[in-house]
């Protein structure tokens, strides 16, 4: 028997403990926002790393919850796997079939909080270590692991854990948590994240809300607002922000041979969101090249004054609008920041306060790092196709304070599929997808130690 | 005795029961916009005409609330007296010191929801009637009265109302609901209203709320409505909207020496709201001209995806804002529609829906009318003091559907003060300013029918 056929006879054999396995894992609603079961994850991942032979520990960074960090294996390579053990909220909690810590298996699916994003994963990737081991026997390469507790509200401190506990880090290649077959069911390797920048705007006029028939002598916060997002994004979707394009990194060569070969199935997409058309009414290879390599400015919400039915006749004291800047190279939160403080101010915006909530660097890894050269031969070996490769993903993490930071090339692929909900009701795995990340991720483990893969 | 001043003695004889009887009416909690007790107070207000002496009764138009119509008196003269005795709902009922439908005198100020807006003027006009016939005599001119019972939810069975019952409304003065003291305490007449047009702007896009990594291809329906919006007003305050402006009649010579005699406690308005300026960096006379013959057109509220606290990364699937534009004559709320609707879709803005909530066509009298005249000299000998004389007030109401409709010159002055709090939690009026209004309205009848006050 072929390497790989003991393995994957042995992951075959032990699929209906995995998935158990996980379930219990799915059962702590490890929800970070509200601080709920985030100990007692940890401890559970900590101890089930510990079980699959991880020299593993749990530290705490001024005050975070448990990061665990860990070891096994050895060999010329060292890997570094980087996953998170908290889960999104689950409201809205009324349009889950069933309910969101009661893992439920359906038809071949698996429903729950975290199936996809990220406990499935997790866990998967520490059941491959073990079938390694059981069938084709030591860890031809160290394994380090890396697994946050805060990862959905926005690692607030990864980046000082990075820098302190590097040497325990670094690797020659790292996996990133997520991954996922596309709409036509074929897997996906990524090479890098989006950054993200989000802001409040805020506008303050009169001390209370005014009666409108005032509107002629007093300034109104919602107005200054409009004109104020006005600048910055013109109707045919290009930001206008002083500068901001001059620091985007234009697609090379290599960027758009990638790109070419993307499926993006636009009918499809249009029909799933109900719209005409795409944002500059774009197809083809315009609009995966912006896809992909566009930054975007978006106005996530608009609040201001009277938001009922029918009619009140008020002048808001208060306008404020949430805004995100999806960012690729070489964009980064602080610099669009300074640049729409700059921008704002240049125009008389002054009055016009921007409040930073959460920025992540993007991060983006060349095509032929080992690393991704070993998921795609992984992908290939076990799904029996070619992965599609994506330059990165559309949306954020922690990417690049861990990878950025330690100079390690980063790959990301999984369990999930496209329509696997992350941070939705109703979020879910095929269980044939579970199974097959424990295979490819054995296989990854193989080949990106230098091994063939027969 | 010269006449009045029995008159007045009457008054101050009956204050104390005058004052009860109003509490008595306050105590209905007649909040038209939740149908309470909207019947029971038509019915009471009825009661309360009938025994003024008015020929009275309660006639529905089209399924709407009770509206009295009615007369008393004799004479070449006839006064239409409009009132409403509807309420606004008193939310935000726990800033109420006292409930709202529990009238308290405390220092000589009467807190109740309906006090200033307008049972007050209401039930004190009525006591005037009665304490002219027991002072002076049978009244000198044909009173008419018009008390509707949906004032507060836009009188949508108003101008069908004063149309079939034109011969029983018909006079050759008005006097309206309201009237205030001004800030400095002096006595006020106005001689219009404004006009209204409220409209919410709604913007879709996709079929849900997307996440915002799809911001890249997927259209926003929160920038739509923000470049929309941009083209309606400039960053100067000036309305855009192609063609509005063009119908703004231009204040007269009359007009504007009305206007220098206007106070505008400049200091005292910013003090009161928090601001550093005025719209326009406006003072002085520009700063009035403004604030009584111009238009507005006001974001009275925004709404788009996310309005929670910290950030969500959504991408909206519906936008709105809620406008209102008070009216100068010669706007008026379909003109204003239609010519927003060109605009838009002139510039290329066909999916911003406009959907009209609310509208009323402005109304302006001259200030040498009949009722106009009287109103001051009433003013005059009850106050001591010449009233300030507003070209029209800013607020707005269903003056033209019975004025402009049956051309009868209208005039307003009342028992309210500039803190009277219409529409807000503590609404009052000041007991003495109750009193005065019974004391001018009796002289106002008196001088309205042409003869001379001593």
């Amino acid at each position: 028997m072929a390497t790989f056929e003991r393995f994957d006879a042995h992951v075959r054999e032990h699929a209906r403990e995995y998935v158990d396995e996980l379930k219990e894992l799915i059962r702590l609603p490890t929800v970070s926002a509200q601080g709920r079961a985030v100990d007692e994850t940890g401890a559970a991942v900590l101890a089930r790393a510990k079980r699959a032979g991880v020299a593993a520990e749990a530290l705490r960074a001024d005050g975070g919850p448990p990061t665990i960090v860990g070891e096994t294996g050895a060999g010329k390579r060292t890997l570094l796997v980087y996953d998170h053990y908290d889960v999104q909220p689950p409201d809205p909690e009324g349009e889950w079939t069933t309910p969101p810590f009661e893992p439920t298996e359906r038809g071949g699916v698996l429903y729950g909080r975290g199936v996809s994003d990220n406990k499935g994963n997790l866990m998967a990737r520490l059941q491959a270590i073990e079938a390694y081991r059981a069938t084709i026997g030591e860890l031809p390469l160290r394994v380090r692991v890396l697994y946050e507790g805060e990862e959905e509200i926005g690692s607030e401190h990864l980046a000082s854990f990075v820098k302190r506990h590097a040497d325990r880090l670094r690797a020659d290649g790292c996996i990133w948590e997520a991954g996922y077959k596309d709409a036509a069911g074929r897997p996906t390797v990524s090479l890098g994240l989006k950054g993200i920048a989000y802001f409040e705007l805020r506008v303050r006029g009169a001390k209370q809300d005014v009666h409108s028939s005032q509107a002629t002598i007093i300034p109104n916060p919602a107005w200054r607002l409009v004109w104020a997002l006005a600048t910055l994004k013109d109707e045919s979707d290009r930001i206008t922000v002083d500068g901001l394009m001059d620091h985007v990194r234009r697609p090379t060569a290599a960027d758009r041979a990638l790109i070419e070969k993307l499926p993006l199935d636009e009918e499809g997409t249009k029909r799933i969101h109900g719209i005409a058309g795409f944002v500059r009414g774009l197809t083809g290879t315009e609009l995966k090249l912006k896809h992909f390599f566009e930054p975007t400015c978006t106005v996530c919400g608009l609040t201001s004054g009277y938001a009922g039915p029918g009619s009140k006749t008020v002048l808001p004291a208060v306008a404020s609008a949430k805004l995100d800047f999806r960012l690729v190279p070489d964009l980064e939160p602080d610099l669009v920041a300074r640049l729409l403080r700059a921008h704002l101010d240049r125009r008389g915006f002054a009055d016009v306060e921007i409040i930073p909530m959460h920025g992540e660097r993007p991060s983006r890894w060349p095509a032929d790092s080992d690393a991704a050269k070993a998921a795609v031969a992984a992908c290939r070996a076990t799904y029996g196709t070619e992965p599609v490769v994506y330059p990165l993903m559309v949306g954020s993490g922690p990417m690049a304070q861990v990878c950025d930071e330690l100079r390690i090339p980063v790959v990301g692929f999984g369990a999930g599929n496209a329509a696997s909900a992350n941070h939705a009701p109703n979020e879910n795995i095929l269980l044939a997808d579970y199974i097959d990340h424990i295979r490819a991720f054995g296989r990854f483990l193989h080949t990106f130690a230098g091994l063939r893969l027969d």
